[in-house]
Parts: C-alpha cells; sequence; structure tokens
C-alpha cells in the first residue's frame, strides 16, 4: 500500500489528541485521515450545545485556536461574558464572543434536525478544514464522574470544580447504546484502513467514551488493522488534564504500562517519551511494539515529527 | 394630588418612545411611572427571544444605550456577529457581543419558565434601573406586516427588507386574547394613576399592539384619566422610523391630525412640535387639548423639558 492509499483513523479528546491531529494531517492527504472527537464531554449550557473536544480539535486544525491555552479562539474576546456576569447569569464555563458563534450555529442546526456530524462537517469546512473530523456519534453520550460525594456532570468536575474531586468511577451513559458518526463507521470498515491511533488523550474520559460506543471496542479487538496508542502520561505525569490524579485515585500506578493496561485487549503498539524509555521492557509484557521518541509537542514541528514517527511505526507492525 | 402620589403610565416602543421614558423617569419617584414596552416585534432568532423594544427601554433607562444609534448597547464589540458570518450564519439582524448576553438570559429564564415579565424586572435591575419597565404582556404577541406580496413577519420587514415592502395593513397576531403584564395591569387599576401618555412611537407598530390586548383599548375609553400622545410625526416626518412612510402608503395625511384621529376614540390632548403650529386648529375638532412644544429630543435636558411639558399638560387636562 503507498502512502498515498494510507488511511488513518485517529481517536482523540481535547488539546494533547487535537495536537498529534493537527501533525497527521500535515502528514496525510485529506482523504487519508479520519479524526475521530470525543462527545462524551458535550453539554447543553445556557441554552447551547457545547462540543468541547470537537471544537478543540475545529479550532487546532484551522489555525485558529489559542496557542496559550490549546482551547478556545485566538484573540478571542470577553464582551458577552462580562455582560452576563453582570446580569447575574451562569459564568462559570468560559464562553468568548468568538466562540460563541461555533456554539450558536452548531445548536441551530440541531435544533433544525441535522445531526452532529452534519453540523461538525459544516462548520470544520467553513473555517476551511479539509480533513474530516467527526464527533464519536449522533447519539447522546454524557460522560458522569464518580465521586465520593456522588456523581457529577463532566463539565462541573471538569471545568466548575477544577477536577478537585476525588474520582471513583466513570458512568458513561448513553454509550453503549450510541452507534459510531457515520464517518466514523466509514473509516472502521474502509478495507484502505491502515492504522488506528489513539491520541495522547486521557483515557478515561476522552477514549473510553469512544470505545465504549456501540461495537467500537469489539471492532478494535478484531481487526487486523495496527492500533497505537501515544501514552499521555510522560514521566508519570500527565503533560496536561486530571489523567494521572485520576489513576492516582483509581489506584494505578502513574506509568506508560497502566496505560497499555488499559487498552490490553486490543492494543498492537504503544508510543512513549524518552524519559520513560526505562519502562520499555516491563512494557513488552503487555504491549508488543514499544516506540520510545519524543512525544512531548510544543511546536508544529514537534507536532509533525511525532505524526510521522507515529505514521512509521504504525507501518513496521 | 400631590405630585409624589402621581402615577404615570407611560405606553411606548423602540427609540422615540424610550427618549421621552428617560426624560419621564427623571422628573418622577421609582413609584410614580410605569412603563410598557410594545412586544409585538418580539421574535426568535438564531434560538434567542429577542424583545427589541424592551431592551432599548433597558438600555436607555439604565445609561447603557448607544446614543448614535438609540438602540444596542453603547462601546458595543462584533466578534460574536464576524465569527457566525464566517460560520455562514444568519447576519442580517445585528447581535453584539454584550448585546447577546441580554438575549442569553432572558432565553434562559424563559425556557426556564418564568414569564417575559419577571424576567425583564429582574434584568432590569441588575443594571440599575429603579422604576417600573414592563414588556406589555406575557403572551405571546407577534406584529405581521400585510405587504401586496404577502405577509412579513415584523423583523423581516423592519430589519432584513429596511422597511422597503409597501405596506397595506398590520395583524397583530394574538394581541386580542393576550393578557396585558401584571405591572401594566396593576397601572391601568392603580386609583392613584393621574394620566396615561402615549410616546412618539409608531401608531401602528408600537402602540397598537398595546392599544389591541385584552380589554385595554376598552379600558382606555371608559377612564377619567387624562390620555396624552406625543405626536412621532413632526413637519410631516418621524423623527425616525417608518411612521411617515407607512401613513402614506395606507393613504392617510402625514399630519398631526392623523395621530390625532388615529386615538380618536380616548385621547384628550396630544403634544405637538412647534413648527406644525399651524395644525393646532384643526386638531381640536379631533382632540380637545393641544400643546405646541418643542418634542424634538437629542440631549438628555430635551427629554426632561418635554417629560415636564407632558406632566404639566396632564394636571391641566
Amino acid at each position: 500500500m503507498t502512502d498515498k492509499q494510507r488511511h488513518i483513523l485517529a481517536l482523540c479528546g481535547g488539546v494533547g489528541g487535537a495536537k498529534l491531529a493537527l501533525g497527521l494531517s500535515h502528514m496525510l492527504a485529506p482523504g487519508g485521515l479520519t479524526i475521530v472527537a470525543n462527545t462524551g464531554d458535550d453539554f447543553e449550557h445556557l441554552g447551547f450545545h457545547i462540543s468541547p473536544d470537537v471544537d478543540t480539535v475545529m479550532y487546532t486544525l484551522s489555525g485558529l485556536a489559542n496557542p496559550a491555552t490549546g482551547w478556545g479562539r485566538d484573540g478571542e474576546s470577553w464582551s458577552f461574558m462580562e455582560s452576563l456576569r453582570a446580569f447575574g447569569g451562569e459564568d462559570w464555563f468560559q464562553l468568548g464572543d468568538k466562540d460563541l458563534a461555533t456554539h450558536v450555529e452548531r445548536t441551530r442546526r440541531l435544533r433544525a434536525g441535522l445531526p452532529l456530524s452534519e453540523t461538525t462537517a459544516t462548520l470544520c469546512k467553513a473555517v476551511g478544514i479539509h480533513h474530516t473530523v467527526t464527533p464519536m456519534t449522533d447519539g447522546r453520550v454524557r460522560t458522569v464522574i464518580e465521586t465520593p460525594h456522588g456523581p457529577l456532570a463532566f463539565q462541573h468536575y471538569f471545568v466548575r470544580d477544577k477536577c478537585e474531586p476525588v474520582v471513583t468511577g466513570f458512568d458513561i451513559k448513553g454509550a453503549a447504546t450510541a452507534s459510531p458518526a457515520p464517518a466514523f463507521q466509514r473509516a472502521l470498515d474502509d478495507p484502505a484502513l491502515s492504522a488506528i491511533v489513539l491520541c495522547p488523550s486521557n483515557p478515561f474520559v476522552s477514549i473510553d467514551p469512544i470505545l465504549t460506543l456501540k461495537g467500537v471496542r469489539e471492532g478494535l479487538e478484531k481487526t487486523d488493522v495496527p492500533i497505537i496508542a501515544v501514552s499521555p502520561i510522560v514521566g508519570g505525569k500527565a503533560i496536561k488534564g486530571p489523567a494521572a490524579k485520576m489513576m492516582a485515585e483509581l489506584g494505578l500506578a502513574v506509568t506508560t504500562r497502566s496505560i497499555a493496561q488499559h487498552y490490553a485487549s486490543f492494543l498492537n503498539g504503544i508510543v512513549i517519551h524518552d524519559e520513560d524509555a526505562a519502562e520499555e521492557e516491563s512494557l513488552r509484557s503487555v504491549c508488543p511494539h514499544v516506540l520510545v521518541t519524543n512525544t512531548v509537542m510544543k511546536s508544529l514541528e514537534d507536532k509533525k515529527r511525532l505524526a510521522t514517527d507515529v505514521l512509521d511505526f504504525a507501518k513496521k507492525i
């Protein structure tokens, strides 16, 4: 199979996943990359349907993202939020003036009966994205965080409560009966599919919602296509977000091995950072192929280089 | 009755009406003024409930209005609108970033089941308004403009089509069965009510929707309280908006006399501009009391002076 015929399926959550997705988009032709974004942390807020991970991928791939935060839009203004606060409105979830247009237009299309996948495709096209970006499903999936004080809706845990509550488990409501979105299913069924990449996203709240969709985990367990995870854990820490904190609270070692074990039923290869090279041997008992490289993506060059490393690694498996 | 005990009920539409309402608010104690805003031009747009006249009154009384336009907010920014346009969203109705907070918070409260009147009271209090501002009704009233090419929703006629279509009539849908909002009804029933002022607003699309509400016109025809209109027509023109154009298209003379005739069944006094002084005599056959003064309100002083003139005129009737 030539590179031109390759088709890579990338599963991702927010900031970390979007970085690798951007790298992959630079290395692959538009027809050769399908990016599936988690929608387990979607929520309804102030009357809007908000899809944080879809938006992070869309803004990152279109160059509209805020480079300082990784989420939200660059050059954002906050007049709406300040005025809302003056009215005593809910202000725990930051909605920039530009970002708001995404939520308004998405919500308008959903209310008109269009599916989220089609709406996402339209918005992505409008901002100049040529690769396929799809929400994981058109169904309603909502990740619930279980804590000793009861369940929390994902954004309440993540944004409002700043990931402070102790996590005891997860309930990915609706996932088991929700079908993969059409473009996701097409990629899974594509005879030209040459690798599935689990981007360096949170395994519990970014990747698991995707895997829990109807038929997805079973499909990955059966497929001959190499499945590669890029570890979101580097040096015992998560580059961003609560993955390491969650692992510790769940009684798991905060290691790349725990990541590999999490995906053990289908994983063919794992990509870990240079500073975790010592874990390579112990990893091999869980995952047959290990690539040690620089997985930290700061510049666009970092993202393209890691994407190239991942694609080369997949070819060798 | 001392001035302290007076209670004035002002009926108004958008920019012109809000100017006199602001003048009245400077001359009367908070308990002595009830301002009723037309909601016949309310509409649902992009998922929001938009109440243009209520907002113009709210922004004008709170000092938040854009002094250049009379509507919208001062120091407004347009990031949302520009981003929405980039997504191919509907951009014919200008929604500023600050203004949007009003629509989002209002819509959220309405969806939670709160009536428009209570929502308006909350928003007005939040921006520091101490006088009573109420939408004319909590019911659903929608002004439809009849044209030779069929009916047009009010904002389609007014904003999208820039008042260009010829007007053949009006259909104020829902008004006949909608009750006045609680604060409006309380003012109508108040034994201390000492005058009803029809602000210089469009008689067809700003004042008529209020008059058409269940029981209102009949109440005005029966009351002993003096009812005074400030003519929106000055020198054969409307200060702002399509009133003069509509009158001409409906075959009416564009005169203060046509305004008085429009309200003839209950009108006790009319206030006209100095340059229309020649119409005073012919007016008396339609309306018993006429005050000729400067009705053009540019500065705050103009507004306070006209409010004072109107209040003094009411006392004499």
